[in-house]
């Protein structure tokens, strides 16, 4: 099991190695093992009628996959890929945004095993992203292959 | 019609007007009544792993809904929201990467007819982002809604 500083190290990793993903200015507000809450501030997102601009809600759900896997497994041996996403916006996005996921630990435990036995193993998270009001302003889809190293 | 003047102050807007669009550098090759080529340059856009980062690609196909748009229709009469969003990545994207994209005319005329008469119409891009090879990287679904402002 990892330290509370193990986990807010692959937090801060998760927000700062990719460039564009830095550029939102996205934040780990908490990181566990196969949990996370991710939130994107308004303030740099908004679009030209000041909602945040679909992209950065992309940019948040999209992360989830990662966030949730670095949490679970170890990076030394497995890396996730994200296989196809889908999107659908239900609501103007007018405040920052927040989506959490956990993945059960009958989840984790089914993908260490696949990635262990065949080298892959696909897993899904399907979030809804929320106002500071708590209503839903997008549902994703997003279809992930966690990989072995060793592949 | 419009100018190719008139075009080009279109395509200007389109990559700077939305700040997290103008940040990942994306740029107008081409843009015309309903027709434009766009490319996102892999500098300032590759992931920890040297390909371009899925949240990029996602922007420059939802950016292509407006792009075709706001060249076939008066941006003071009509605007349009993204309604939803499916990508599929389909290789490593190693190189920048493009997608164009056409409306036919007889699609002009039956988004215009049903945004002048019901006050908004439905729309879908469907989209090959390709690499500097030819190579499909990604394949989108995107749907969007023409408004009046009227509405």
């Amino acid at each position: 099991m990892k330290s509370q500083k193990e986990f807010d190290a692959i937090g801060h990793q998760l927000v700062t190695s990719i460039e564009a993903v830095r550029r939102t200015g996205i934040e780990v507000v908490e990181i566990g093992r196969g949990s996370c809450k991710l939130k994107m501030p308004l303030e740099g997102n908004v679009n030209h009628v000041n909602m945040m601009y679909a992209g950065s809600l992309f940019a948040l759900a999209e992360l989830m996959g990662g966030a949730v896997f670095f949490g679970a497994f170890d990076a030394a041996k497995f890396y996730p890929v994200i296989v196809e996403m889908n999107i659908k916006y239900a609501r103007p996005a007018l405040t920052d945004i927040t989506t959490e996921y956990s993945l059960s630990d009958a989840e984790i435990a089914r993908i260490h095993a696949e990635m262990d036995d065949r080298g892959k193993c696909i897993y899904i998270l399907e979030q809804e992203l929320k106002d500071a009001n708590g209503d839903v302003v997008a549902i994703t889809n997003g279809v992930y292959q966690g990989r072995s190293n060793k592949l």
